[in-house]
């Protein structure tokens, strides 16, 4: 059960101008199910993509990461669910520039102008056949008002298709930023998520698109976690389409960027957020906020500690106040000088422990009442600094056993 | 259900001349159990310790830290269960040393001659009164052959009692090693179990002793892992009485130290294993071998990378070779220059990946047969090295989160 989240409502997901979305039924894995996305992007898109740094990287992210290299202007995107291409050797990529090359033809582009994205399966052949046998469908249903249907065609174990939209005024001008993101599992974003795709018709200069993406996704996708298993697939990737006219930004400090920029974390952060609220099994929704660090990289330790730690997890999912569990994870996030005796814990607001002990006046029944919530934030203090950082995660349940023990079956 | 573990049979924890133990039901925390445990220790003794290197260490371990470092010549160790006495602050400090110091009267000894153990709880207060009232029990039935007794007073979530002897001779000598461990959640640990308390009557200078249990310690209970939490509370103790008599052993190459480390690390071993087969909810031992790394370090990386994937467990619960998941955790492992090309993996005897893809011939029925087996080996071969290492762990089960949502309640 998917915590505080629900499909975009119709007509939310505002179309960005020359972006087209399509879809297809493509039997990738199993028949009767949405698994196949073709994004067409008018000329003089602007794209600019970050991807896991898992070493085992999929195909279709290696193949990515060498046309963008390569700063060839991309007029596509295709997006399987089904099957991950990775762990799939040279095959693998032979099979993903396969894909590319039979859009390109029907699109009348290069086939190096099209990026592949793949999650699903891992270490199975890319049956190419059944894809490509896909493309004409989504091809013809190629339209820009699109988006709720593409978010559902890039599906796994999710139960909420997900995707926000944002839209700013500024200098005289309007932005619109639309998103789309998928995952629930394997879920610990190095770089960016499973799948995250989100355009603006604003005129971004290449450096600054590069820069507000990489500033985006330390602030969203690189803070969620549900399981700590970062995937081989994680890609997320940022369209400019120049379509809203205008001046190209190319000062991140302009107050048009500044709009824009703030747009665009509002969209990545609740596609997010989206990730941990649906995480497999996931029954509640955890906000970890670290302050008083040195630095954000040791906030985002002490973070992931408690939001990685399997005891954490389970006690949030049996509403157990054990705080103890909450004490351990900061303790062994490995900031080797910490003084226990600076940091302070409190579960929602209720300050439940000071000076390496329970705080003065704690009553378990106080932090009880919070764990009973669905959405709980936990607040560290680390008294050591002015540093802060975010992490959000999700509870583990017998249904993150039962779905991670089944899949595939 | 713990993976081919017995309780040790009847006569097998044989007695280390001069180690006397007894055991009481004190109620620290549930009334009818065995949780309260004295050793006594003969004069002359030499006892080495390592720790957690949580930074919210227990208060004992703290205690037993400062009277280590001190040089005392330590006569006894007093252990509970039921309560941690972490995350207590000075408070906790204070319960330590009181139930110390209530032992040390009636042993005869300073208080600062006694090292305190708990685990269990955390952030509860140590009910000092209960305890010290149990001490009297235990005085009364100290004797050399309790070890299998007091291997069942140190259980917390443990489903068998864990103990293990060896005996070597050499030069002339006999020499014998007895340990005992608890643990089976919040097991990661760093630098020892939660608990481990292993004597024998060999004669050992102190610099060698504390060197002995460095060795033995990485080699054992630094390379298991249940859930990959590091206790606030973990300690691994080793006391040589000498009563073996004969001169010192002062030099690690000795063949008598040699055959003293060898047993050692036997005991050793086979009490961390013990901890992964008897993991929470564990219904299968999984043994990951790592080898041609460039140095020990980044083999066991790559060990615990694959030992803390959820994703991974839930699949060997399931008996399921989704292979992807090894792959990708192994990918993620933190070696920003592995080359996937180089890297083999093994499921028991069958290859099943070679140059970043399956292997030549791979049969996924082959890799089935495998995983059905309640005793799994996971080959690495990262092919850029000689150096190896091995890790141990058990699968994630849903009775692993029923005991984690429930513990306490």
């Amino acid at each position: 059960m998917p915590v505080h989240l629900s499909p975009p409502a119709p007509g939310s997901l505002k179309p960005v101008a020359g972006v087209r979305l399509g879809v297809a039924e493509a039997h990738v894995r199993k028949p009767n199910r949405k698994d196949l996305l073709v994004v067409e992007l008018p000329a003089g898109a602007r794209v600019a993509g970050v991807f896991t740094q898992n070493r085992f990287c999929a195909a279709p992210v290696q193949v990515c990461r060498e046309r963008l290299g390569a700063g060839t202007p991309i007029r596509a995107l295709v997006v399987n669910t089904g099957n991950a291409n990775a762990g799939t050797g040279e095959d693998g990529l032979a099979r993903a520039r396969a894909v590319c090359t039979a859009l390109a033809e029907r699109l009348g582009c290069a086939p190096e102008q099209v990026l592949p994205f793949s999650t699903g399966v891992i270490m199975e052949p890319l049956p190419v056949e059944r894809i490509v046998a896909g493309l004409p469908t989504c091809i013809a249903a190629l339209r820009e008002d699109a988006w709720g249907v593409a978010a559902e065609a890039i599906m796994t174990t999710d139960t909420v298709p997900k995707g926000t939209s944002r839209q700013v005024e500024v200098d005289g001008r309007r932005f619109t930023v639309t998103g789309i993101a998928k995952g629930s599992g394997m879920i610990h974003p190095n770089m960016a998520t499973m799948l995250g795709f989100v355009a603006t018709d604003a005129p971004v200069a290449q450096p600054l698109l590069q820069r507000l993406l990489k500033a985006v996704t330390d602030d969203s996708f690189n803070r969620v976690t549900v399981d700590g298993d970062t995937s081989t697939n994680d890609s997320f990737i940022l369209v400019a389409t120049g379509a809203a006219g205008g001046d190209e930004l190319v000062d991140a400090d302009a107050p048009a960027a500044v709009a824009l920029q703030r747009a665009l974390r509002e969209v990545a952060v609740e596609l997010a957020q989206a990730l941990a609220r649906d995480g497999e099994g996931a029954t509640k929704f955890i906000t970890i906020e670290v302050s008083g660090g040195r630095d954000r990289a040791e906030c985002v330790r002490v973070g992931k500690a408690i939001a990685h730690s399997p005891l954490v997890k389970t006690a949030f999912f049996a509403s157990d106040p054990n705080l103890g569990r909450l004490l351990a994870a900061i303790g062994y996030a490995g900031i080797d000088d910490l003084d226990v005796g600076t940091v302070r814990l409190w579960l929602g607001e209720v300050l439940v422990s000071a000076f390496g002990g329970p705080a003065a006046g704690y009553v378990e029944a106080d932090a009880a009442r919070v764990m009973r919530e669905a959405e709980i934030t936990v607040r560290v203090d680390l008294g050591r600094g002015t540093a802060t950082d975010t992490v959000w995660t999700c509870d583990f349940s017998y249904d993150y056993v039962k779905i991670n023990a089944e899949y595939r079956s």
